[in-house]
Protein backbone atom coordinates (compact mmCIF):
# COMPACT_ATOMS: atom_id res chain seq x y z
CA UNK A 1 0.00 0.00 0.00
CA UNK A 2 1.28 3.29 -0.70
CA UNK A 3 2.35 5.46 2.49
CA UNK A 4 0.63 8.65 2.39
CA UNK A 5 2.33 12.19 3.45
CA UNK A 6 0.95 14.16 5.91
CA UNK A 7 2.39 17.46 7.55
CA UNK A 8 2.08 18.47 11.48
CA UNK A 9 -0.94 20.49 10.49
CA UNK A 10 -2.82 17.89 8.98
CA UNK A 11 -1.57 15.45 11.47
CA UNK A 12 -3.03 17.88 14.00
CA UNK A 13 -6.73 18.57 12.45
CA UNK A 14 -7.19 14.85 11.67
CA UNK A 15 -6.69 14.12 15.51
CA UNK A 16 -8.36 17.05 16.15
CA UNK A 17 -11.29 15.73 14.56
CA UNK A 18 -11.01 12.16 15.53
CA UNK A 19 -13.27 11.89 18.41
CA UNK A 20 -10.16 11.54 20.97
CA UNK A 21 -11.55 13.68 23.25
CA UNK A 22 -14.30 10.98 24.32
CA UNK A 23 -12.16 8.26 24.22
CA UNK A 24 -10.65 6.54 27.67
CA UNK A 25 -7.31 4.49 27.26
CA UNK A 26 -5.42 2.44 30.30
CA UNK A 27 -2.08 1.40 30.62
CA UNK A 28 -2.02 -2.12 31.73
CA UNK A 29 0.64 -4.68 32.51
CA UNK A 30 0.18 -7.97 33.61
CA UNK A 31 3.12 -10.29 34.82
CA UNK A 32 3.05 -13.47 37.03
CA UNK A 33 -0.77 -13.08 37.72
CA UNK A 34 -0.79 -10.05 38.93
CA UNK A 35 -2.22 -7.31 37.53
CA UNK A 36 -1.19 -3.73 37.41
CA UNK A 37 -3.53 -1.10 35.77
CA UNK A 38 -0.65 2.22 35.66
CA UNK A 39 -1.93 4.95 37.75
CA UNK A 40 0.73 7.28 38.39
CA UNK A 41 1.35 10.02 35.52
CA UNK A 42 4.85 9.27 34.33
CA UNK A 43 4.97 6.95 32.24
CA UNK A 44 1.83 8.54 30.30
CA UNK A 45 3.80 11.10 27.87
CA UNK A 46 6.20 7.98 26.78
CA UNK A 47 2.80 5.47 26.07
CA UNK A 48 1.15 8.75 24.21
CA UNK A 49 4.24 9.02 21.83
CA UNK A 50 4.22 5.20 21.30
CA UNK A 51 0.54 5.36 20.56
CA UNK A 52 1.02 8.48 18.71
CA UNK A 53 3.98 6.21 16.30
CA UNK A 54 1.52 3.17 16.31
CA UNK A 55 -1.55 5.85 14.96
CA UNK A 56 1.33 6.39 12.23
CA UNK A 57 1.75 2.59 11.25
CA UNK A 58 -1.73 2.02 10.90
CA UNK A 59 -2.57 5.23 9.12
CA UNK A 60 0.42 4.17 7.05
CA UNK A 61 1.73 7.65 6.92
CA UNK A 62 5.13 7.97 6.10
CA UNK A 63 7.60 8.94 9.15
CA UNK A 64 10.83 8.45 10.23
CA UNK A 65 12.64 8.41 13.51
CA UNK A 66 15.96 9.75 14.73
CA UNK A 67 18.82 6.08 14.53
CA UNK A 68 18.81 7.06 18.21
CA UNK A 69 15.74 7.57 19.78
CA UNK A 70 16.68 9.70 22.52
CA UNK A 71 17.44 12.43 20.18
CA UNK A 72 15.34 14.90 18.79
CA UNK A 73 12.82 14.74 17.11
CA UNK A 74 11.00 12.44 18.23
CA UNK A 75 9.63 12.30 14.50
CA UNK A 76 10.27 13.14 11.27
CA UNK A 77 6.33 13.52 9.17
CA UNK A 78 8.44 12.57 5.79
CA UNK A 79 11.59 11.12 4.39
CA UNK A 80 14.21 11.98 6.22
CA UNK A 81 15.43 15.61 5.79
CA UNK A 82 16.67 16.39 8.88
CA UNK A 83 15.67 20.11 8.67
CA UNK A 84 12.55 19.92 7.91
CA UNK A 85 8.89 17.74 9.48
CA UNK A 86 10.34 17.62 12.70
CA UNK A 87 7.61 16.76 15.12
CA UNK A 88 8.26 16.81 18.78
CA UNK A 89 5.57 15.52 20.86
CA UNK A 90 4.78 16.36 24.66
CA UNK A 91 2.24 15.66 27.14
CA UNK A 92 1.42 17.35 30.42
CA UNK A 93 -1.54 17.12 32.87
CA UNK A 94 -4.35 19.00 31.71
CA UNK A 95 -5.43 19.37 35.70
CA UNK A 96 -1.75 21.23 36.60
CA UNK A 97 0.17 23.37 35.11
CA UNK A 98 2.45 22.82 32.21
CA UNK A 99 5.46 21.38 33.48
CA UNK A 100 6.84 19.65 30.53
CA UNK A 101 10.16 19.37 29.74
CA UNK A 102 10.79 21.22 26.79
CA UNK A 103 14.26 20.20 25.78
CA UNK A 104 17.43 20.53 28.17
CA UNK A 105 18.59 24.21 28.54
CA UNK A 106 22.09 24.03 27.34
CA UNK A 107 21.59 21.01 24.63
CA UNK A 108 19.28 23.20 23.08
CA UNK A 109 21.69 26.15 23.03
CA UNK A 110 24.31 24.21 21.46
CA UNK A 111 22.25 22.15 19.01
CA UNK A 112 20.52 25.44 17.33
CA UNK A 113 23.72 27.32 16.69
CA UNK A 114 24.33 24.57 14.30
CA UNK A 115 21.22 23.61 13.66
CA UNK A 116 18.83 26.90 13.57
CA UNK A 117 16.19 24.91 11.63
CA UNK A 118 15.60 22.88 14.94
CA UNK A 119 13.51 26.45 15.65
CA UNK A 120 10.93 25.05 12.96
CA UNK A 121 10.15 21.91 14.88
CA UNK A 122 6.42 21.37 15.27
CA UNK A 123 5.17 20.67 18.95
CA UNK A 124 2.34 18.73 19.22
CA UNK A 125 1.25 18.89 23.44
CA UNK A 126 -1.42 16.48 24.59
CA UNK A 127 -3.16 17.12 27.89
CA UNK A 128 -4.69 14.46 29.61
CA UNK A 129 -6.18 13.60 32.47
CA UNK A 130 -5.68 10.65 34.72
CA UNK A 131 -8.57 9.46 37.60
CA UNK A 132 -7.37 7.18 40.59
CA UNK A 133 -8.21 4.14 38.47
CA UNK A 134 -5.60 4.85 36.31
CA UNK A 135 -7.99 6.15 33.55
CA UNK A 136 -6.72 8.32 30.70
CA UNK A 137 -8.58 11.18 29.17
CA UNK A 138 -6.62 13.58 26.37
CA UNK A 139 -8.68 16.52 27.36
CA UNK A 140 -6.73 19.02 24.81
CA UNK A 141 -4.00 19.10 21.79
CA UNK A 142 -2.17 22.02 20.35
CA UNK A 143 0.18 22.05 18.10
CA UNK A 144 2.96 25.08 18.34
CA UNK A 145 6.46 26.51 17.48
CA UNK A 146 8.73 26.58 20.66
CA UNK A 147 8.40 30.32 20.95
CA UNK A 148 4.93 29.80 21.20
CA UNK A 149 4.91 27.28 24.27
CA UNK A 150 8.31 28.68 25.98
CA UNK A 151 8.11 31.36 28.72
CA UNK A 152 9.63 33.74 31.20
CA UNK A 153 10.46 33.59 34.82
CA UNK A 154 11.62 36.28 37.59
CA UNK A 155 15.02 34.57 37.68
CA UNK A 156 15.63 34.00 33.89
CA UNK A 157 14.72 35.51 30.41
CA UNK A 158 13.47 32.32 29.66
CA UNK A 159 11.32 29.87 31.83
CA UNK A 160 13.73 27.01 33.45
CA UNK A 161 13.85 24.41 35.63
CA UNK A 162 16.52 25.34 38.28
CA UNK A 163 18.13 22.90 40.55
CA UNK A 164 20.56 24.37 43.14
CA UNK A 165 21.54 27.10 40.62
CA UNK A 166 21.50 25.19 37.55
CA UNK A 167 19.73 25.33 35.18
CA UNK A 168 18.46 22.31 33.45
CA UNK A 169 15.48 22.35 31.32
CA UNK A 170 13.43 24.70 29.04
CA UNK A 171 9.62 24.77 30.70
CA UNK A 172 6.66 25.86 29.05
CA UNK A 173 4.88 29.40 29.98
CA UNK A 174 1.30 28.14 31.16
CA UNK A 175 -0.40 30.89 28.99
CA UNK A 176 -0.93 28.31 25.81
CA UNK A 177 -3.04 26.03 27.77
CA UNK A 178 -5.41 28.94 28.30
CA UNK A 179 -4.87 29.09 23.80
CA UNK A 180 -3.21 33.18 25.35
CA UNK A 181 -0.45 33.90 22.90
CA UNK A 182 2.78 33.50 25.48
CA UNK A 183 5.66 36.25 25.95
CA UNK A 184 7.29 35.94 22.89
CA UNK A 185 6.01 36.58 19.46
CA UNK A 186 8.72 35.00 16.81
CA UNK A 187 11.75 33.09 17.47
CA UNK A 188 13.64 36.29 17.14
CA UNK A 189 12.26 37.52 20.86
CA UNK A 190 12.95 33.61 22.25
CA UNK A 191 16.51 33.14 20.88
CA UNK A 192 17.41 36.81 22.35
CA UNK A 193 15.81 35.37 25.80
CA UNK A 194 18.38 32.22 25.52
CA UNK A 195 21.45 34.73 24.48
CA UNK A 196 20.31 37.23 27.64
CA UNK A 197 19.52 33.85 29.69
CA UNK A 198 22.98 32.94 28.41
CA UNK A 199 24.69 36.08 29.85
CA UNK A 200 23.37 36.16 32.98
CA UNK A 201 24.35 31.96 34.01
CA UNK A 202 27.29 31.36 31.49
CA UNK A 203 28.42 34.75 31.23
CA UNK A 204 28.82 37.26 28.33
CA UNK A 205 32.09 35.62 26.45
CA UNK A 206 29.97 32.60 26.67
CA UNK A 207 26.90 34.52 24.89
CA UNK A 208 28.59 36.41 22.66
CA UNK A 209 30.54 33.64 21.65
CA UNK A 210 27.18 32.09 21.18
CA UNK A 211 25.14 34.42 19.48
CA UNK A 212 28.17 35.14 16.47
CA UNK A 213 28.28 31.28 15.96
CA UNK A 214 24.57 31.64 15.75
CA UNK A 215 24.22 34.43 13.53
CA UNK A 216 26.64 32.68 10.53
CA UNK A 217 24.78 29.32 10.74
CA UNK A 218 21.47 31.21 11.00
CA UNK A 219 21.85 33.70 8.37
CA UNK A 220 22.63 30.41 5.62
CA UNK A 221 19.57 28.49 6.70
CA UNK A 222 16.89 31.94 7.46
CA UNK A 223 18.08 33.89 4.54
CA UNK A 224 17.66 36.79 6.92
CA UNK A 225 20.17 38.54 9.57
CA UNK A 226 20.04 37.98 13.13
CA UNK A 227 18.17 40.92 14.47
CA UNK A 228 20.07 41.50 17.33
CA UNK B 1 -7.68 -9.14 56.78
CA UNK B 2 -4.65 -8.76 59.22
CA UNK B 3 -1.29 -7.48 57.27
CA UNK B 4 1.69 -8.99 57.35
CA UNK B 5 4.77 -7.79 57.81
CA UNK B 6 7.61 -8.56 55.08
CA UNK B 7 11.48 -7.43 55.47
CA UNK B 8 13.14 -6.92 52.18
CA UNK B 9 14.92 -9.98 52.41
CA UNK B 10 11.78 -12.14 52.83
CA UNK B 11 10.20 -10.09 49.87
CA UNK B 12 13.32 -10.77 47.81
CA UNK B 13 13.14 -14.68 48.69
CA UNK B 14 9.94 -15.03 47.92
CA UNK B 15 9.84 -13.18 44.37
CA UNK B 16 12.92 -15.27 43.59
CA UNK B 17 11.08 -18.64 44.70
CA UNK B 18 7.73 -17.43 42.85
CA UNK B 19 8.87 -18.78 39.23
CA UNK B 20 8.92 -15.01 37.53
CA UNK B 21 11.76 -15.55 35.90
CA UNK B 22 9.46 -17.62 33.53
CA UNK B 23 6.61 -15.38 33.39
CA UNK B 24 6.12 -12.67 30.16
CA UNK B 25 4.47 -9.91 30.74
CA UNK B 26 3.49 -6.89 28.52
CA UNK B 27 2.68 -3.04 28.60
CA UNK B 28 -0.28 -2.33 26.36
CA UNK B 29 -1.62 1.02 25.94
CA UNK B 30 -5.35 1.50 23.77
CA UNK B 31 -7.08 4.70 22.94
CA UNK B 32 -9.50 5.50 20.42
CA UNK B 33 -9.31 2.18 18.81
CA UNK B 34 -5.38 2.48 17.88
CA UNK B 35 -3.83 -0.27 20.55
CA UNK B 36 -0.23 -0.21 21.25
CA UNK B 37 2.36 -2.71 23.07
CA UNK B 38 4.37 -0.62 24.69
CA UNK B 39 8.02 -2.05 23.15
CA UNK B 40 9.83 1.12 24.53
CA UNK B 41 12.63 0.13 27.15
CA UNK B 42 11.84 3.70 28.58
CA UNK B 43 8.37 2.73 30.79
CA UNK B 44 9.71 -0.75 32.15
CA UNK B 45 11.69 0.46 35.27
CA UNK B 46 8.13 2.56 36.60
CA UNK B 47 5.89 -0.19 35.28
CA UNK B 48 7.89 -2.95 37.78
CA UNK B 49 7.69 -0.49 40.16
CA UNK B 50 4.00 -0.06 40.18
CA UNK B 51 3.95 -3.81 39.84
CA UNK B 52 5.48 -4.63 43.11
CA UNK B 53 3.38 -2.34 44.26
CA UNK B 54 0.06 -4.23 43.44
CA UNK B 55 2.24 -7.52 44.46
CA UNK B 56 2.70 -5.41 47.97
CA UNK B 57 -1.15 -4.79 48.24
CA UNK B 58 -2.41 -8.24 46.46
CA UNK B 59 0.04 -10.03 49.25
CA UNK B 60 -1.88 -8.13 51.96
CA UNK B 61 2.19 -6.77 53.01
CA UNK B 62 2.05 -3.79 55.32
CA UNK B 63 4.05 -0.96 53.28
CA UNK B 64 3.64 2.51 53.16
CA UNK B 65 4.90 5.38 50.43
CA UNK B 66 6.61 9.15 50.69
CA UNK B 67 4.09 11.50 50.72
CA UNK B 68 5.58 12.91 47.96
CA UNK B 69 6.12 9.42 45.39
CA UNK B 70 9.15 11.21 43.66
CA UNK B 71 11.10 11.17 47.17
CA UNK B 72 13.25 8.78 48.68
CA UNK B 73 12.53 5.83 49.14
CA UNK B 74 10.09 4.22 46.70
CA UNK B 75 8.73 2.25 49.35
CA UNK B 76 8.95 1.43 53.29
CA UNK B 77 8.31 -2.19 53.98
CA UNK B 78 6.41 -1.60 58.00
CA UNK B 79 4.55 1.36 59.02
CA UNK B 80 6.53 4.71 58.51
CA UNK B 81 9.60 4.55 60.92
CA UNK B 82 11.69 6.60 58.48
CA UNK B 83 14.97 5.06 59.45
CA UNK B 84 14.14 1.87 58.90
CA UNK B 85 13.15 -0.94 55.78
CA UNK B 86 13.40 1.82 53.21
CA UNK B 87 13.47 -0.12 49.77
CA UNK B 88 14.19 1.43 46.88
CA UNK B 89 13.36 -0.56 43.20
CA UNK B 90 15.73 -0.55 40.32
CA UNK B 91 15.51 -1.65 36.80
CA UNK B 92 17.84 -2.39 33.93
CA UNK B 93 17.95 -3.81 30.60
CA UNK B 94 19.74 -7.84 31.07
CA UNK B 95 21.21 -7.47 27.90
CA UNK B 96 23.08 -4.44 28.46
CA UNK B 97 25.20 -3.02 31.22
CA UNK B 98 23.32 -1.56 34.11
CA UNK B 99 23.37 1.78 33.47
CA UNK B 100 20.17 3.13 35.99
CA UNK B 101 20.57 6.23 38.22
CA UNK B 102 20.88 5.27 41.50
CA UNK B 103 20.00 8.48 42.70
CA UNK B 104 21.10 12.42 41.78
CA UNK B 105 24.57 12.62 43.00
CA UNK B 106 24.38 16.19 44.60
CA UNK B 107 20.75 15.23 45.81
CA UNK B 108 22.20 12.28 47.71
CA UNK B 109 25.41 14.05 49.18
CA UNK B 110 23.39 16.16 50.87
CA UNK B 111 20.90 14.02 52.10
CA UNK B 112 22.76 11.78 53.94
CA UNK B 113 24.32 14.60 55.69
CA UNK B 114 21.32 15.01 57.51
CA UNK B 115 19.95 11.88 57.45
CA UNK B 116 22.91 9.04 57.22
CA UNK B 117 19.93 6.00 58.17
CA UNK B 118 19.35 5.98 54.21
CA UNK B 119 22.97 4.18 53.73
CA UNK B 120 20.70 1.30 54.72
CA UNK B 121 18.04 1.56 52.71
CA UNK B 122 17.67 -1.94 50.40
CA UNK B 123 17.96 -1.59 46.88
CA UNK B 124 15.68 -4.24 44.86
CA UNK B 125 16.75 -4.74 41.63
CA UNK B 126 15.31 -5.66 38.44
CA UNK B 127 17.40 -7.09 35.25
CA UNK B 128 14.96 -7.79 32.60
CA UNK B 129 15.08 -8.33 28.85
CA UNK B 130 11.94 -6.92 26.34
CA UNK B 131 11.96 -8.39 22.74
CA UNK B 132 11.20 -6.59 19.27
CA UNK B 133 7.64 -7.17 20.31
CA UNK B 134 7.47 -5.56 23.68
CA UNK B 135 7.43 -9.04 25.93
CA UNK B 136 9.28 -8.50 29.20
CA UNK B 137 11.10 -11.21 30.92
CA UNK B 138 12.54 -10.82 34.45
CA UNK B 139 16.00 -12.17 34.00
CA UNK B 140 17.13 -11.49 36.98
CA UNK B 141 16.91 -10.17 40.31
CA UNK B 142 19.58 -8.57 43.22
CA UNK B 143 18.83 -7.06 46.63
CA UNK B 144 21.74 -5.05 47.55
CA UNK B 145 22.75 -2.44 49.59
CA UNK B 146 24.07 1.06 47.81
CA UNK B 147 27.20 0.61 48.15
CA UNK B 148 27.39 -2.94 46.55
CA UNK B 149 26.14 -1.94 43.32
CA UNK B 150 27.73 1.85 43.12
CA UNK B 151 31.08 2.14 41.10
CA UNK B 152 34.13 3.91 40.22
CA UNK B 153 35.13 5.63 37.07
CA UNK B 154 37.94 6.64 35.26
CA UNK B 155 36.76 10.35 36.04
CA UNK B 156 35.46 10.27 39.42
CA UNK B 157 36.22 8.13 42.73
CA UNK B 158 32.17 7.14 42.68
CA UNK B 159 31.17 6.24 39.01
CA UNK B 160 28.51 8.91 37.69
CA UNK B 161 26.46 10.42 34.77
CA UNK B 162 28.50 13.16 33.52
CA UNK B 163 27.37 15.60 31.01
CA UNK B 164 29.23 18.47 29.46
CA UNK B 165 31.50 18.59 32.84
CA UNK B 166 28.13 18.00 35.09
CA UNK B 167 27.66 15.18 37.70
CA UNK B 168 23.68 14.16 37.05
CA UNK B 169 23.08 10.87 38.87
CA UNK B 170 25.37 8.14 41.10
CA UNK B 171 25.54 5.04 38.24
CA UNK B 172 25.96 1.45 39.25
CA UNK B 173 29.06 -1.11 39.03
CA UNK B 174 28.59 -3.84 35.95
CA UNK B 175 30.00 -6.17 38.64
CA UNK B 176 27.10 -6.64 40.65
CA UNK B 177 25.48 -8.22 37.57
CA UNK B 178 28.25 -11.24 37.29
CA UNK B 179 27.04 -11.52 41.61
CA UNK B 180 31.18 -10.39 41.54
CA UNK B 181 31.68 -7.76 44.64
CA UNK B 182 32.23 -4.18 43.58
CA UNK B 183 34.82 -1.59 44.11
CA UNK B 184 33.36 -0.63 47.93
CA UNK B 185 33.31 -3.61 50.62
CA UNK B 186 31.38 -1.05 52.68
CA UNK B 187 29.32 1.36 53.20
CA UNK B 188 32.14 3.53 54.97
CA UNK B 189 34.47 3.05 51.64
CA UNK B 190 31.76 4.47 49.67
CA UNK B 191 31.52 7.53 52.07
CA UNK B 192 34.89 8.38 51.30
CA UNK B 193 35.00 7.73 47.89
CA UNK B 194 31.81 10.05 47.58
CA UNK B 195 34.15 12.62 50.19
CA UNK B 196 37.14 12.34 47.49
CA UNK B 197 34.82 12.80 44.80
CA UNK B 198 33.30 15.78 46.29
CA UNK B 199 37.03 17.41 46.69
CA UNK B 200 37.38 17.07 43.10
CA UNK B 201 34.35 18.27 42.01
CA UNK B 202 32.66 20.90 44.42
CA UNK B 203 36.14 21.89 45.90
CA UNK B 204 38.12 20.93 49.79
CA UNK B 205 35.71 23.59 51.61
CA UNK B 206 32.63 21.92 50.36
CA UNK B 207 33.92 18.58 50.94
CA UNK B 208 35.40 19.63 54.58
CA UNK B 209 32.16 21.46 55.31
CA UNK B 210 30.30 18.52 54.15
CA UNK B 211 32.47 15.82 56.23
CA UNK B 212 32.08 17.64 59.44
CA UNK B 213 28.19 17.82 59.15
CA UNK B 214 27.98 14.31 58.35
CA UNK B 215 30.93 13.12 61.00
CA UNK B 216 27.96 14.76 63.97
CA UNK B 217 25.33 13.00 62.28
CA UNK B 218 27.09 9.27 61.53
CA UNK B 219 27.95 9.32 65.02
CA UNK B 220 24.31 9.64 66.39
CA UNK B 221 23.24 7.49 63.90
CA UNK B 222 25.66 3.97 63.86
CA UNK B 223 27.21 4.59 67.18
CA UNK B 224 31.08 4.81 65.89
CA UNK B 225 32.85 7.52 63.88
CA UNK B 226 33.20 8.07 60.78
CA UNK B 227 36.48 6.50 59.91
CA UNK B 228 38.05 9.04 57.50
Amino acid sequence: MLKKEITAQELFNELCKSGLYNEVGEIKFELAGVSVKISTTDTVGITLQSWLKQYLIEKNYVFEEPVNTQEFPDFYLGLSKPTEKMLEVKSFNYSATPAFDIANFESYCVSIVTKPYRLNADYLIFGYTMNSDGNINIRKIWLHKIWEIAGVSERFAVKTQVKRGMIYNLRPNSEFKRNVPGPFKDKDQFLYALYITLIDYKGSEFAENWKDRLKHNYKDYFNSSLPF
